[in-house]
Parts: structure tokens; C-alpha cells; sequence
């Protein structure tokens, strides 16, 4: 067995202090698997969440981090047929991206056409994917329809719009810092309004009578119950993310009388629920809009993994200019 | 134009002091309505609501109140087919039932069979309906599943474990007021916990394994997070009543990674966007559930319209031993 460079957690606690570059064992490639070198692989709010001990899923310790990633096939098993040798291919979620090199059941990974910036390619399996299956899966919107977000900044958020204005949606879009908006909206988002009390005013008064049927949640509390109140009657709103860490609270009327649905969505259970034919066919439409600009996510810097410490020190950061990657080792 | 007495409000406020007994007139029967003299009509914990202007419909002030009830036809209009002289019928909701007779279109009358007793026939639009619907529409109960709901000892809640032990489901019933455990238990209720801290660790030991995948909430607060964390994963909770008048407070958590889906229901709604066709089915079933005596509501008292007041403070009360009726005018 060979030995690869690796994060690795013993212990959950502060992101940049539980973090070590170790060496890792590699397992043999079996008849069905794969070994990837990896190429990039981001640091993702969950990936942060995980090193804490906060998310659900989590490494038994000590145990190698790291959500999703692109990697290029270097060896196969004898009975794989649905990757070649060379191809690149984004890293199924679970196997600890973080690390020089992977082996895992070659069928879980998903090939990735050449023409995708490998950068690009190693964040479409969290954000892009959840932002479309969020835009596809609770509501069906209409040509035209107003979806509304929060936290619109974010690796998602920026998703949530470049995907609604590829598919000929309108986005409203909340975000905290007004110098967000002139940025965003040179991106594709159709309004940005600026986080806080009031803003469902705002909301409201960008749509007039044609009310968004969905929102998405990402922050939780006050700004969760803002979405809400913005909402068309029979709305539902999506709450993936907790950046506030503050449950929210609903009002019985909303409930009761305005018929609001409220609703989670978690990318790792879409993805066990997923046939692999659903996955693929989810991909197809995602690769598209990354080859084409469509979807793009800013990339702020790229570190070895030998600085995991600082890379996770940049990437707790709230005011990044992109994602924080690991790649080039 | 003839008039009849009826319970009248010219302003909201405390039920008890704004309701009047008046004279109103009554239209003349055009060629597709029909009139009928009031049998029974109940007083609902909405109706008091409408009585104090909280509710979000509510009658052109002054106005009658009154949202459901049982009459007997005394005449139709030249073009009626749907009802016949002499029939006993359930009066739609919004005519204002609380008066001696009623003048409306004769094709949103309910026709009731003979052998349903007339005090229940009366309450059956309402609660029954109520809980009819939220146990069929959101979530495909299997033979012998739970169900978990609060204020079990409700015009709703009564209906809810009675209905389900009709259709073979299995009922946990929260209930403030320790006497009522035996009653509710003689009535069909599977199993009956105390409201409070810790109601959820009861819940859980009663169901085991097979946590319930639908809880109804009528009261919000507290009570409705209970009844969350009771909740199956990917489970759905129906709000349809807000007593404690308290929000209620969702965790992030159970949106994102345990998948709970947040509801309404408004019995009204489901009327006005039902096909009368699929109310009358719905009627079908709840009759021979009446007509059987599988769903029955006690009455504690019958009030003339003339004591109105009286009729309402008794129906205030919190500890009543079955429904306040209007009727024998």
C-alpha cells in the first residue's frame, strides 16, 4: 500500500486548529474501482461545519476531509467500464476530497467532459447542484416566475441565479453588503436587495403582484422570516443552509390561512435517493451551463494542501472574493 | 320580504358582548335557490374568531354569523333539481347559519340522508371535513400507521382518532386535562399522552420504531414543536388551529437533514377550490361514518336563538363537556 498526502481531523473542534497535513494509507484498487489523482477540490461552508462537528455527516476520526472535487483517472479495476484511464471525473461526496489521491468504486464517479475548467469542475457537485435541484423539485415555475434567496452571495446563491437566468426565471436577490449588488446584478441576478428589516418590502415591490412562488433559505431567523412574508399565497420556502444558526419562527397565518409550505433540502440525501441515471442526467444540464460561462463561480486561491491551516483560515473568512481551493500538490 | 331573527354582530369584539338578536330580512327565493328553516347550527372555536374579528373571513358588517349548520328545505326555486321540499340539507359555508331561515343558491347545499341524528348532521361541514382531508392529502398513510396530534379533545381532534380508527390508522392523541385519557381512549383514541415537556419522549415510546409520518397541530408554540420532534424523518406536520395564538419555532435541522415538511390547512380553502363533485364524495364517507356512529361529537347544550349570549359564553368555556348548539327556534 502507498502513502498520499492528506487533511485529516482527529478531533472536531475550531476549523484551522483541528486540521493536519498527514500522510494517508491508500487502499489497492479492486476490480471495481478507480484511483483518482486529485486535481482541485473547494472548501465549502459544509466542509467547515463537518471539521467543527456541527454536520450530520461526518469522517470516523481520525479521518480524511473534504465534500467534492475533480479528479483525473490514473489506474482501473478490471471489471470497469464507465471510466477511462485519463478521464476526469468529479469525486463522489463522502470520500474525502482533501488528499493527493483517492480510491473508490469507479460506478459513484461522474465523468466530466474536457472542455469544463477544471477549477469550475470541482464545485459543481454541492453548490450548482442543490441550487438546481431547489429550482426544480418543490415548485414548477413558470416561464417568467420570480424565485426569491437569501444569502445570494453565496456558492448556491450565485448558482440559484445563473441557473433561473439560463432557464428564463427572475431572481430576487438579498444579500448583506450593498457593494454585493452592482456585482450581482452584472452576473445575471435580476433584483438584489440589501438584507434587513424592511426587506420583504422591497421583495414586494419588485414583483408587484406576481409574488415569487418559492424562496430559498440559506440564513434562517429574521431573514427566513422575511422570505416568508414576501411569498404569493400556496408558497413554499427551501431552507438549505443556517448561516444565522437561528431556527425561524412561523406564523400560524402563514401557515394556516396563507397556505405557505416550508420545506428543507439536503444535497447529500438527493444524491443517496438519486438513481445513478438521474445523476448523470442532472449533470448533462449542469455541464452545459459551466462550459458556457453560464455558471461560474469566482476562485480566490488555490492552496497546496500542505497549507490546509491557512486555506481554512481564508476560507472562514466572511468577505471573500471566491472560493478557497485545494489543488496543484 | 319576510324576516327572521338571527345572531347579528355590527362590530367585533369580546364574542359574548357584540352579538345581538335582530331581525334581518329575508331574501326572496329566485328561480335556482332554495330556503330553508334552520335545524341546528354550531358554535366553532372559528366562529368565535369571526366574532372578534380575527378570523380572515368574516361577514359585510352588520352581518349574520354562524359557518356551518343543518336546515330543512321549505322551498325551491323554479329551476332546482338538486334538493327536494322537506329535505334536510348541510347549509354552505358563509350563509351565516346562526338565524331561523336561510335564502342561497340550492347547488352548494350538501343533501343529507334521513338516518344521520340532525345535532350531528350539523356539525359535520366543519370539524369532519377537517380532519377527513388532512389525514387523506398530505401524506399516503400505509394500514396500521401513526398519527400524532395535539388538542385531541377538540371538534377536530375527536374526529381525527375516529376517523382513523375507521380507516385502520393509529392515533396518538396529546391532551391537556389528565381526565380525559380514559374517555378519549373508550372513544378510539390507540393512545393518549399529556401535553407538556417531554410530551415528545412519550409520543416516541408509544410509536417505537415506526414514528408517525404525519402530526396536526392545532395549537402552535411549544406544543407544535413537540409534535415536530416526534415526527418520522421526511414526516409532515398540518397546522390547521392556533390556540396557544404562538408561532412556532422550526429548527434548522429538522428542515435540512430530517427533511420534516411544515403545513397548513384552512377547511375553507379546500371548499372553495373543491369540485362540488368532490365534496359530495367526501360527504359519502363521512355520512355512513355519522349514520354508524364511528363519528360522533357530544352535545352539551342546545340554545334558542334568543339566548345567543348565553349560548356563546357557555361555548367560551374552556372546560366543556361537548358542543354548543344553536337549534328549536
Amino acid at each position: 500500500m502507498s502513502k498520499v498526502t492528506a487533511v485529516v481531523i482527529h478531533a472536531h473542534g475550531k476549523p484551522e486548529e483541528v486540521v493536519r497535513v498527514e500522510q494517508v494509507e491508500l487502499p489497492r484498487v479492486g476490480p471495481k474501482d478507480a484511483r483518482m489523482r486529485m486535481l482541485f477540490a473547494p472548501i465549502n461552508p459544509a466542509d467547515l461545519n463537518v471539521l467543527e462537528g456541527t454536520y450530520p455527516l461526518r469522517p470516523t476520526l481520525p479521518g480524511v476531509v473534504g465534500g467534492e472535487g475533480v479528479g483525473r483517472v490514473e489506474e482501473i479495476g478490471s471489471a470497469v467500464t464507465g471510466v477511462r484511464i485519463g478521464e476526469v471525473v468529479l469525486l463522489p461526496l463522502g470520500v474525502g476530497t482533501w488528499r493527493q489521491e483517492v480510491v473508490c468504486p469507479a460506478e459513484d464517479l461522474i465523468p466530466c467532459p474536457d472542455d469544463i475548467p477544471l477549477e469550475q469542475a470541482a464545485m459543481l457537485r454541492v453548490n450548482p447542484a442543490t441550487a438546481l435541484r431547489m429550482l426544480l423539485d418543490f415548485v414548477t415555475l413558470a416561464p417568467g416566475e420570480w424565485v426569491v434567496q437569501n444569502s445570494a452571495n453565496s456558492g448556491v446563491g450565485r448558482a440559484v441565479f445563473q441557473i433561473a437566468r439560463a432557464r428564463g426565471w427572475r431572481t430576487i436577490n438579498v444579500v448583506r453588503r450593498p457593494e454585493l449588488i452592482e456585482e450581482l446584478l452584472l452576473l445575471g441576478a435580476d433584483v438584489v436587495v440589501l438584507e434587513g428589516e424592511g426587506a420583504e418590502v422591497n421583495i414586494r415591490a419588485a414583483t408587484g403582484e406576481a409574488a415569487p412562488r418559492l424562496g430559498l433559505n440559506a440564513v434562517g431567523g429574521e431573514s427566513a422570516s422575511r422570505l416568508a412574508k414576501a411569498l404569493a399565497p400556496s408558497g413554499t420556502l427551501v431552507t438549505y443552509g443556517a448561516m444565522s444558526r437561528q431556527g425561524m419562527r412561523i406564523s400560524n397565518g402563514d401557515l394556516i390561512f396563507r397556505d405557505l409550505s416550508f420545506r428543507g433540502f439536503w444535497v447529500s440525501r438527493w444524491y443517496r435517493q438519486a438513481t445513478h441515471a438521474a445523476r448523470l442526467a442532472m449533470f448533462e444540464e449542469i455541464f452545459i451551463l459551466a462550459r458556457e460561462g453560464q455558471l461560474h463561480t469566482p476562485v480566490e486561491a488555490v492552496f497546496p494542501l500542505e497549507k490546509a491551516k491557512e486555506a481554512i483560515e481564508a476560507a472562514s473568512q466572511g468577505k471573500r472574493g471566491g472560493k478557497i481551493l485545494f489543488g496543484g500538490s
